[in-house]
């Protein structure tokens, strides 16, 4: 992972800005013989979009993804399968809004990228952030459907589990839930609490920060690898580079560093199916290979930094200044980071499935 | 980062098992002309030595490293430096207690990573958990004093601020008292506490996890970049990637998620040295890349699963059993991971400043 | 350089087939603040674009480059620079002839990829050679113009040095007389001879090989790394991998076995500017590192497997057959190699440039 | 491939210098469960060995290999095995003459990397020629060796083809008679007509170029991979990376500019096991991927730049000088090249084994 190209064996780079012509990724590296589709990857897509509730941004983005490489069309079956080769996958920006652009050309947000980009390259596309935009993670969900499709037997789902200082209830979660409101929350009594305390954040031209969980499920014994191809190590990096994320944890994560030997170790019983683990502290890793429990991580969002409210700051000729952030921006980029760490997970699980394959010659563990 | 190996620019690669005859470290794409000696190395490998408090696990090692290559004494000043060719960094194990390991060998502890390995590979160095052994972690710090050469300006110390679920108060919190106890705490107070908390877990045949924080003061905006090089994503995998760690925050963290943005978004002043910070919030990192104050990253390390305490396994053979795990453990790995994090913090630095230079040809930010 | 990726710290990955909608580049890595416009990418493209003499496929194919990413126009200047962040090119196909392929659909072409497609990936686009065809080089020709522009000071260009059995005669070498003949032949002489050779070649469903010799001007000292990051290991890797390629070589090449090392090795005298060589048997590079000297590479390309001429085969079926490549082939590839061994010396050089300039601070050598 | 390591699945990364304490390699990423010894390995190293004839250096090297790690005792059969994590290989040097290195220490020998090292690092270890001593290869050897353990169902042999202006008559060409004399020539008579050739070379203080041919056999179909992974592209890569170096060509090779279409491609013939080729131009690739003929390699050795004969070169403070070049060096490094050729195609096959593996789930291709 360096750039703007992430993964080994399974490996993709996305393109890019807010306010250019269009946006992509390449993934590189796809098993070949995968029946595909555009539609396929804009059901994931579409989850992402923006402008699909009052608590996202109301920027009307299609989000139409377009395949240009990579498949080709089955002669037996007439369905779409992959080749092996790249698959170019393109998103046009259709909803660039055209307006006045000095308030963020000339002052720096705080909490924003404008001064590290400015002060990295010494010139910066302002225009709706530029490559720093969120935008940047409809091309990660394009891939992440994508990578799905590699590991058919992993169920990928994510819940908003906390949103400002509220956390969900876990004794309610039932993934159920998740698309029953604007949240992908899975417990649906804070997701209902959520609405007038979300309004009222974004009435006050103010944002608030988020909680993502993501659980895979059917991972099976082996993926990762030890030391510097942790599978942990590498949803860390995955989380920590969608916008916005401050914090990553595995299975108990911080919670762990309060419990003892006694009570976080996960302890095993023997079964038909092979030992199983009595509880899961461990998130499905251990010594960062999967152990076949789920693979849990949960990452933070912290508050979207282009407010409506006025904030101190500065020019980028070093004078003192405020600055106001209008736009069309999300009270809580949290909710739509849902479906994104949803893809990230599957990027990384595609990836550890084959360099797994690769090593060892098996898709999984050795089994009992 | 994959395999054994981490980092671009300056990358290195690690080798060895716990009872193997010797761990080492190759450094790779370290600048020409550094002076070097091993004396300055080990004097970071000693900090994260065993054996130097009753807190720390009874083994016996020197954990003397020896320069194998990759450094030429200076004709003019007779100093050693630096080729710009690997570094081949040494260190032999030499307190291997001969001793029965059939109770490890033929069952799974629980929250380790025997079951993982042995499903993975089918095949289990079991002597001291082999690869697994936090061991691996001289070969890092070893590194980890190499990279601090690389980026000279740049001070990075670590404190414990939390053990079991006793946290610092960081009010009291002062560098300089960091080495004056056996936990590297900056608060005193705590620090003494956690000595009769310790020896209670200790006693008893448990242990507990515990909360380091890695500060690294004095890099310039502009290292790191967006999306998939981002600092923060390069910071989380290389905490993560350290034995028992299962969670990683960049400044504000977690708590991030709990804040609006009015209070998390740090605001800017101007200043006659360019802009600055009212607050940290971002840690220092802002879309993946320096912004001038101390980047700040704090990690969780889960408590020692090798304990005294019977557990419920499984064996090799897919039977129930119970394992009770005598040797010379660490009560808490939280400690000696204190000058573990410092060597990842600094490994992360030298390799996106070099990234930087790379491709920007400046050193820093493009300043004001 | 692995999968469609090429490049560490200047790296492109390309995408596309030959008759799908679109193919492209993304460049990444490429440093801030360098001015480009898509008329500099599309002069290199011209010169690669099919069509331009009967020495070429007739396939008529615009090759319009579109800039979708990685640029801002500069305030100050008006002026398109790089930002940066992944420089995205895109090229329509717009000659995609509408035909029957079933008789390549179902059997191999002798010399071509058609067989290793197939067992590699159990699934092959068939239609005009998919990504196996000549038409991913223009992608590479596109990012070679971006990278032309990272090294601004070196003059990189070649020539056609022979086609067939028939060499150039190098006492009457002139780089301006490129550009004055169908074959880029920098000796006028045999350009004119090959006229009437290659209509021959061509007239009877036939093709021949030829080899490129490329040259870097203004390369200077230091560029490279021993061993794995040898200049002329990736410069031999880049040649290769272009379609077609069987074999390349440095300085003097192949011919440098039969010389003694009296003959071989050259001599060096000083000057006021530094020492210089008195021969570059060489090639510009001793040890993998450049040492000021031109740079020069020669690589063979094979004879175009595409012909009309019928030559024995197999269906897919595993059953004997005849095959008769119909379509628009080219009758020497090596014509339109030319442009593309420029473009990969380029991308080359950028890349070690960054590389040297990451780990040394210094944008050359030391100097005298 | 960059800095000091070469591949991506299978990977290995050397270090050391001619005259340091030792040189060694990590192997990292090799399949768990392989029967290894140091014996495998040194059998390897012995033919690689210097000082075994009048026609090699004289230095004295056991080179005798310790394994390190990443092998394990098989409770079951009691023998060493590998485990999946990275096997540290370390060979010490023991034959480091102490002498006089001021002849060299201030000169730039011709043809040799002296000058390059200096401008680049402005630091040279000049004792042996530090890193870029053929010593390294030494390393590659022992990796290689692990390599063959990887791909146990591929034969891989080479022979010297050519010494100086002579090159052998391949219909005598007899694998068998390789290790049959000093130039590990499969042309016995050739073998014996070198000799006095190579002694006149040796006794005129000077030294004289090769050109070396590996075979591979029994490479299945499918290895390798389209673009920017191609089998072709690592192989050159591989070859050009060893000392002294200056030429690699696949099959044909330069051959195959001169010939037209319809001779260089091979036909292909039903059969019961499949499709095959009625020749083998291709040397076993086509597109990069192997077609289950033989893999066939030559590469070219330039003439040792260590010699006796005086030559004119210049000082490190550009004064001109005169420089002979006392010592123990090859007349022709080519010989010693055959078992360092046949480690590199050991080393890249195994590396594309694993990656079309993990790509595909097969080890080979889909078959017929």
């Amino acid at each position: 992972m360096s750039h703007n190209t992430f993964g080994h064996l399974f490996r993709f780079t996305t393109w890019g800005e807010s306010h250019g012509p269009a946006l992509g990724v390449v993934v590189d590296g796809c098993p070949p013989g995968i029946e595909i589709s555009a539609a396929i990857i804009q059901r994931d897509l579409d989850r992402r979009r923006p402008g699909q509730s009052r608590f996202t941004t109301q920027r009307r983005e299609d989000d139409a993804v377009r395949i240009l490489s990579g498949t080709f069309e089955d002669g037996q079956t007439g369905t779409l399968k992959t080749t092996g080769t790249p698959i170019s996958l393109l998103i046009e920006n259709t909803d660039q809004r055209s307006k006045d652009y000095s308030e963020i050309r000339d002052k720096f947000r705080p909490g924003h990228a404008d001064f590290t980009y400015q002060q990295k390259y010494g010139i910066r596309d302002y225009k709706g952030s530029g490559r720093a935009s969120a935008r940047e993670t409809a091309a990660r969900v394009a891939a992440g459907a994508v990578a799905r499709l590699v590991v058919p037997n992993v169920a990928i789902r994510a819940s908003l589990v906390q949103i400002g200082p509220q956390r969900i209830d876990y004794t309610r979660f039932d993934w159920a839930e998740v698309d029953n409101n604007p949240f992908f929350c899975a417990d649906p009594v804070a997701a209902k609490q959520w609405e007038p305390y979300l309004d009222g954040i974004r009435k006050a031209g103010n944002s608030v920060g988020a909680v993502i969980e993501v659980v895979a499920e059917g991972v099976p014994p082996g993926w990762g690898a030890p030391i510097y191809g942790k599978l942990s190590a590498d949803l860390a990096a995955a989380m920590m580079s969608i916008n916005a994320v401050k914090a990553v944890e595995i299975g108990a994560g911080f919670e762990a560093a309060a419990l003892t030997g006694t009570d976080n170790a996960d302890e095993m019983r023997a079964g038909n199916a092979g030992p199983h683990f009595l509880s899961n502290h461990a998130g499905g890793i251990l010594g960062g290979i999967s152990n076949g429990d789920p693979v849990v991580v949960r990452f933070a969002v912290k508050p979207t930094s282009s407010i409506l409210t006025p904030r101190q700051t500065v020019t980028t000729a070093n004078e003192d200044a405020e600055v106001v952030t209008k736009g069309r921006h999300d009270p809580c980029v949290g909710i739509r980071a849902v479906p994104i760490g949803e893809a990230m997970m599957a990027l990384v699980l595609a990836d550890h499935f084959l360099r797994h394959r690769g090593q060892t010659g098996r898709d999984a563990g050795i089994g009992f």
